[in-house]
């Protein structure tokens, strides 16, 4: 199945362009080169020559340039080569690279790897919540994980397995399983949303609220933006007053590398409540999600992927429950786009 | 080719399936739980759950139940669902796991991977040889081998090869490779039978004759049961009562873990006039067994894995030796089931 | 796209055929056997037993034959069996292996992979170069490398990409880009050439030169031979009398042992001089030549090489510069030469 082209996604956190760096990642199956230019701006270029075919990240910077490391072409920040050193110095008119639109925004570099004149930044997810409050409040991660983007949005849009997979820390000792979630879907997104009440709350937050033995209400948003935008909203109180509500913000961007590999990026933000300011705290709760993922969820869908091989998703008649509505949702959702897509010949790979 | 599945197949050694171990492997390309039940029954599930494809041999054992390690879904021996702890716990008709018949006999669990109904334990091979004598002149092991199973068959049918292979311990020094095997061959076996005289012995049994430097009789007999279970029977003796002979049986079972990939075990009983007792002299063998096809013959046989690719064998127009009769037919034979098994659309997967 | 087989490639260094050594590499995707009688004269047959297909090199060597590892069918240097050890003895017809028209010339092995009746040794490219002038200025080297044969063919036809790619020792710093080199081409080779001037020479050559520090008028000519036989030809003089030039002749041979992956083989030649007996400084070259293609030339055409993946070169529409005439011709002379021999059915593989 082909990946949704007319859609942003995400190609770095910003904090990884930095100075003079050329780094080169496969997104959606495409070598792509991104660097900072010296206003500050990013850049994203497709990451070969189109003389020779040599990545151009493994070429060198010039000013905000960048110069092929085989044979020396220059290209500028619109992929328009500049410069050709050899013979008549003419420069071939086909001698460029397609740049892609991009869009610096929440800390996070955008991607938009379709048609450039669909490219509307008007529709990139509000994740402003992450700017709100002081920044010990937030955090960022990444790392590279061997499966398909489906599968790791599907573990997210079903917390239900949050009390099977995950330790104490986490877990809800059953209470969030045996509910029904709260199901809102359109055509790119959708919304479940669980609410319980618990004694004591879950460890990662019951310390912090006034009585961490008595029982608390709880709750957990999960709202997944096509293709694979995804926000976790998760939050406990003991007060009728809103204010005093515990919650944090985790947002998950599953960007394609190949159809077997995904980039993973994550940002989190908490409440002011909830020692905010506390940089030491934000470290360790990145790092333990970072392990999460990769001691609990990952094996588990490493394993799901192997199994699954290259079979279709539907063809292995998979058994549904009470928490499939919404992942199923997303799934058949994103299915439907791509097919438009493909249907619609929007499908053009303009950096290829 | 595809695999004959309405057939028995070695899915472990006995000894494997300890205490509450989960044991998950991959038999005619499909993933197998494998578990023993508290009252000592041993149970072949297909390991993967059929919610979201997790591998059941990953997750916890409850009593005499798998609970799997992504949603919690708790399966009992006979591979239904019993419990489901989301929502109203309703349990899905579809939520269940095929499972697989299979019998316990001779030190091995059996496994029929075809059509249920069509299994009949009386077809299992008889192995009873390595029950009689006394319990230190038996044993088993195992390897896992990257490399089709019928090599490895072919291999073992074909015992001219000992004498260029393998070293002076089995060696006949050329005497058994002049000989023309005497073969008999039924729809799905195959048996090939060497007699022969040399001075001395081989090796590995000489020095248990009353005169090791004299002239023995000796003989060999390799039986190949389709799909790969095989015997060789090795006996030597310098005596005309044939309560003399020193004469040990060794069991070799092939299960295809995928097309270049094979479960290998093999087991092996003696004759009580050759040290029977002797419990070292047993993991001696054992060891020599396995290093012996490590060191020797699989280097060969992974070469020549290599050396055919995904080629036919019969395209490759082998030239045939007098030794290679039994081999022949019984690939024939194999082939011959196979396709009669597509043919009569029997090859259905029930575990899948 | 296939082999050309109709040609002349290099098997082996005659340095690397020593002794009683069994050979065994992978050509034009085809398992040889090299080695070397006792009369000096070199061997090549097919490594595969026509018999179970092991591979003959991991076989023993009886005088002038191989023996099979696995059965151990004897093979004598035409590639006829001379000793079947089984049963009657009897050597069956089919036997043989196919023994492949092989030249030892110029310190090089050259093999026929074709229609062995085509095969002429008047059409051997002349190396003979290398052999005139003292022994301590000639030198040999081989790599194995990951990557198609022709772009490592490419690579060298187009010098241009020296002042980008390679240091300080070889640069022209941009003198050579500069030029538009004057190219011949005929149906089975190209010529490339460069002449310019710089000041002061190519540090490789300056400091040999009367006035090191002054102008110097150098060339560099490469010359490709179908399919992939190569000669770089460069010099550096100060002087009107042809007897000073400095010149060196490398010779570069690649032999495609996959489709992306390549035996590189190499052979150096300076003029008298140039420190022609100087040992060492023949030892500092070919290990200089060896590290600039692994560390300066080979990280590129590795990246390359993913980044085509399994693309037609012509399909990904490669902008073309002022030094590329002679590669695209080179690369369509061979693409012809393919062409041809495929459809007049030349391409029969006699050795498998």
């Amino acid at each position: 199945m082909p990946f949704l082209r007319n859609a942003w996604y995400i190609a770095a956190l910003s904090k990884e362009i930095e100075g003079t760096a050329l780094i080169g990642r496969t997104l959606l199956g495409e070598g792509v080169l991104i660097y900072r230019l010296r206003s500050g701006e990013c850049v994203a270029l497709r990451d070969r020559c189109p003389h020779r075919f040599a990545p151009l990240h493994m070429g060198t910077r010039v000013d905000d340039d960048v110069v092929c490391p085989y044979h020396a072409l220059r290209f500028d920040p619109s992929g328009r080569c500049v410069h050709n050193p050899h013979g008549n110095q003419k420069i071939p008119a086909a001698a460029k690279v397609h740049r892609y639109r991009t869009v610096e925004r929440y800390g996070l570099l955008w991607i938009w790897m379709g048609e450039p004149e669909r490219a509307d930044d008007s529709k990139i997810v509000d994740c402003s919540r992450l700017e709100i409050g002081h920044p010990n409040g937030v955090a960022y991660g990444y790392m590279r994980f061997d499966a398909n983007y489906k599968l790791i949005v599907e573990n997210i849009l079903d917390l239900s397995h949050a009390d099977h997979v995950h330790g104490l820390i986490i877990s809800t000792r059953g209470e969030l399983s045996k509910l029904i979630p709260k199901m809102h879907a359109e055509d790119r997104y959708v919304t479940a949303r669980w609410d319980w009440k618990q004694t004591p709350a879950q460890q990662v937050v019951a310390s912090f609220l006034p009585n961490p033995e008595a029982e608390a209400r709880q709750f957990a948003e999960v709202h997944w933006h096509a293709p694979s935008n995804m926000l976790v909203t998760v939050g406990a109180t003991q007060s009728a007053d809103p204010k005093d509500v515990l919650q944090t913000w985790d947002y998950h961007f599953m960007t394609p590398e190949t159809e077997s590999s995904t980039h993973y990026f994550f940002a989190s933000r908490r409440t002011a409540n909830w020692i905010e300011e506390d940089a030491q705290y934000n470290q360790l709760k990145v790092t333990a999600m970072l392990q999460a993922f990769e001691r609990e969820d990952g094996p588990l869908i490493s394993a799901i992927q192997k199994e699954m091989g290259s079979s279709d998703f539907w063809s292995l008649n998979p058994v549904l429950l009470s928490s499939d509505p919404a992942p199923v949702r997303a799934r058949r959702a994103l299915e439907k786009l791509i097919n438009e897509e493909a249907s619609a010949g929007q499908a053009s790979q303009p950096g290829t």
